[in-house]
C-alpha cells in the first residue's frame, strides 16, 4: 500500500505559492541541505494571496508538464496554524506534492493521475524546532520535501489520510453556448474561464458574453491584435479554455470582473444544424 | 552559410520577458527535459507588459555580458498568434536568441556582433501539440531553445529569414546640449535616456532639462545622495547613458514622465571654448 | 589576522536586495563567469526600495539558515556613488557577505557569530571598467563575490576596516506589556514587530495594542483564521517576534501603520502574580 515513489524521482524540486520571495527564500535555506541548489526551481511566489481556488488552477498549469517524479512544494496556506492538515501526496506517476490540505494540490494530483496522501507528522521530519505557528512552509513543508528529495517515501512522513478536493461548479454546455467561471485573471488582465475551447464550434467568428449582468459582443479570434485596439476578444487560451481579452487593453478592467465571476457565452447556431430543423 | 554555433555553447539558457512568473514556469517545464535545471537562469519576468522598445533596451543590458554561447529566450510578444514570425537568431559570437520577430531581440543581436535569423518551423521543433494560439513562449520558443541546448543548430529549426530592427530616433548631439528619449523608467523611478554620458563635458556641474514642456535645473552629480532630498539630479547611468533622478524620490513621478518621452539637455558652454570665440 | 574563510565555503552564492530582477540579472552575468549557475540562489530582489533597516531584518531572516560558508550578496544601496564604503565581511562561521557598509549586513553578521570587514579595493577585483557610478552591485559587489567564490579570501580584496551597525532602539519589556517597533510589513499586510514572542505569557488570550495613537483590543492566537474575519490578531511570528494581523485582511491597512511605527502592547497581569501581591 505504501507507494514506492522514491524510485522514480526526477531529482527536481519546484516551489510555488503566494509567500513572496522573502518568505520563499527561507524554504530554500532548508532545502539546500539535501537538494543540490541547481535542482530547485522557482515557479511563482507571487500568486494572489490566500486565493486557494485560483492558485490551484495556476499551480496545475505550472507543474503538470514537469518530468514525472518531480517534487512540487506549494504554499498557499491561509489556514496555517489552524485545523487544515499539512500533507504530502505520492502521485501515481512518481511525483510528490507537499503543502496544506486545503484543495490547492487537488487539481494537480488529478492531472498527474491521482495519488495517495499522508498527513505530515512533525516528529518524523527531522526538522529544527518550529518558530511560531505561522510558517509551515519553512517549518514543515520544506523539511518534508527535503526528506523526499533525499529518498524517503511519503508514507514515511506520517499516517495515510484522505485529501480535500475543491468543490467547483463545473462549466455547463448548452445548445449554442456555455456557462462557466473566471478561474484566473492573468498578469495582462486576461480573464481565463473554465469553459473548454473545444466547445466553441470551429465556424464561430463572433459570440456574446454575459458577465456581471452585462451582455457584450465578443470577436472570436486567434490573436490579441486581430480585433484592433480596445476590442473585446475571445480566444482559446493556453490553458485549453476560453479566455476573454481586450486588444492592447485589460479585459479585467473593461468588464470590472475577476476570478470567481460567472461567464455566459452564446454563439450562433451553426447553419447546418439550423438547416436540418427547418 | 549555416552557422555552426552549436560548437561554442556556454550551456546556459536565460529567460526574460513580460510573462510574469506563472507563465514563465511553463517554459521551464519544457526546458528541463533537455537542459540541466541549474543551467536555466531567470533574468526578469516582470518587464513592462507589451512594451517592446523598453524591453529591448533592458534585455540587451541584462543579457549582453553573459558568456558567449549562451541561449537567451525572450518573450515580450503582444503580437502572438498574429503575423509576426517566431525566430531564432544565431549570433556571430556563438550565442543564440529565441523569441518573436518584433524588434525585441534586435539591440541584443547588435551588441553581440550581429547574427543570422531563422524562422521557427513548428514541425521541426519536436514539440507537443500547441494548446491555443496565445502562448508561443511555451509552445514554440521553449521547444526551440531546448533543441538548441541539446546541440541543434539554429539553421535546423527553420528557413533563413531577415529580422526586424527597432526604428528608434537616435539621440542628437548639439553644441552645448543633446536631445534624446527616455528609454527606460526603472524600479526606483529613475528615467534612463539614450543620451551617451560621454557627451556631457567633464567640467559640467549643472545643466537644464526640458521634459514634457517644462524646463528644470538639474544638478550633474555621481551619487543619488549628493544633491539632498528632493533635488533633481543628472547622473551617468549604469547603461552608459544620462539618467534623471530625484534625491530620495522618484524622477518619473516628479516630472510626470516615462518611457518614450523626449528629453532636451543643455549645459553651459565650457569656459575654454567660450574663450576662443570671444 | 586574515581569516581563512576560503576553506569552508559551501559553494553557494545568494543574491538579495531592492534592485528588481532586471538589475539583479546584470550581477548574474558577472557571477556565472566563476560560479556554476546552479549554485546561484535568488533570495529576493523586491525588498522595499532604499529601506536599509527593514531590508537588514529581512535579509537576516532569509540568509541566516543557509549552510555555513555561503556567500551572501546584498544590494540595498541608496548611498551608491557616495561616501559609504563597499565591503566584504568574513564571518566567523566561514560565510562571507558582500554589500554596502550602510548597516544592511549588520544583523546578519551578528546572527552568523560576528565577522571581520574589508573595504573593497576596485583594483583588486579583476573587474571590467565601471560604467557610471550608480551600480556597485554589478561593478564591485558581483566581481568581489565572484573572486570569493573562486577561493579568494576577503582579506585579499581590500584593507581591513570596521563596519556600521544599525542604531535601532531595542524593544523594552514592562511588567505586563512591552514597547517595540514595526520592523517589517510583509506581503500579506502583517506587521512584524521586534518584541520577542517569549515575552508574552503563555496564559494570555487577549491583549491591547497602541499604534499611531490608537488603542485596540487584540486577540492573542496561533492562526490567522482563529479570530474570524476582520478581527485584529496577535501571533508569534515566524521571526520569533510578535506580529499583528487581521483575519482575512491586512493589518497594515487597518491600522494605517507600517515599518518604523512604534507599538505598545499590554496584557493582563497573570493571576498568580496578582495573587501574590494582594
Amino acid at each position: 500500500m505504501a507507494h514506492r515513489t522514491g524510485r522514480r524521482r526526477s531529482g527536481l524540486v519546484t516551489l510555488a505559492g503566494d509567500l513572496g520571495w522573502a518568505y520563499a527564500a527561507q524554504l530554500k535555506a532548508v532545502l539546500v541541505r539535501t537538494v543540490a541548489p541547481g535542482r530547485l526551481i522557482d515557479l511563482a511566489h507571487d500568486l494572489p494571496a490566500h486565493r486557494v481556488g485560483e492558485a490551484a488552477f495556476v499551480v496545475r498549469a505550472m507543474a503538470q508538464r514537469f518530468p514525472a517524479g518531480t517534487i512540487h512544494v506549494v504554499v498557499v496556506d491561509p489556514g496555517v496554524g489552524g485545523r487544515r492538515a499539512p500533507i504530502a501526496i505520492a502521485c501515481h506517476d512518481g511525483s510528490a506534492l507537499v503543502g496544506p490540505d486545503n484543495g490547492v494540490l487537488a487539481p494537480l494530483v488529478e492531472a498527474l493521475g491521482g495519488g495517495v496522501a499522508y498527513r505530515l507528522d512533525p516528529q518524523r521530519l527531522h526538522a529544527p524546532a518550529r518558530v511560531g505557528t505561522t510558517f509551515d512552509g519553512r517549518d514543515l513543508f520544506a523539511p518534508a520535501a527535503a526528506r523526499l528529495a533525499a529518498g524517503a517515501r511519503a508514507a514515511a512522513l506520517g499516517p495515510r489520510t484522505s485529501f480535500r478536493r475543491l468543490d467547483l461548479p463545473p462549466p455547463v454546455r448548452r445548445r449554442a453556448g456555455a456557462v462557466g467561471t473566471v478561474v484566473h485573471a492573468d498578469r495582462f488582465g486576461n480573464l481565463i474561464t473554465d469553459i473548454p475551447t473545444g466547445w466553441v464550434p470551429g465556424s464561430v467568428r463572433g459570440l456574446s458574453s454575459r458577465v456581471r449582468g452585462r451582455t457584450r459582443a465578443v470577436r472570436w479570434t486567434t490573436s490579441y491584435e486581430a480585433g484592433g485596439r480596445g476590442r473585446l476578444l475571445g480566444l482559446g487560451s493556453s490553458f485549453g479554455t476560453v479566455e476573454l481579452a481586450v486588444g492592447e487593453g485589460r479585459a479585467a478592467d473593461r468588464l470590472g470582473a475577476g476570478t470567481g465571476d460567472r461567464v455566459r457565452l452564446a454563439w450562433p447556431v451553426p447553419r447546418s444544424r439550423r438547416g436540418v430543423k427547418r
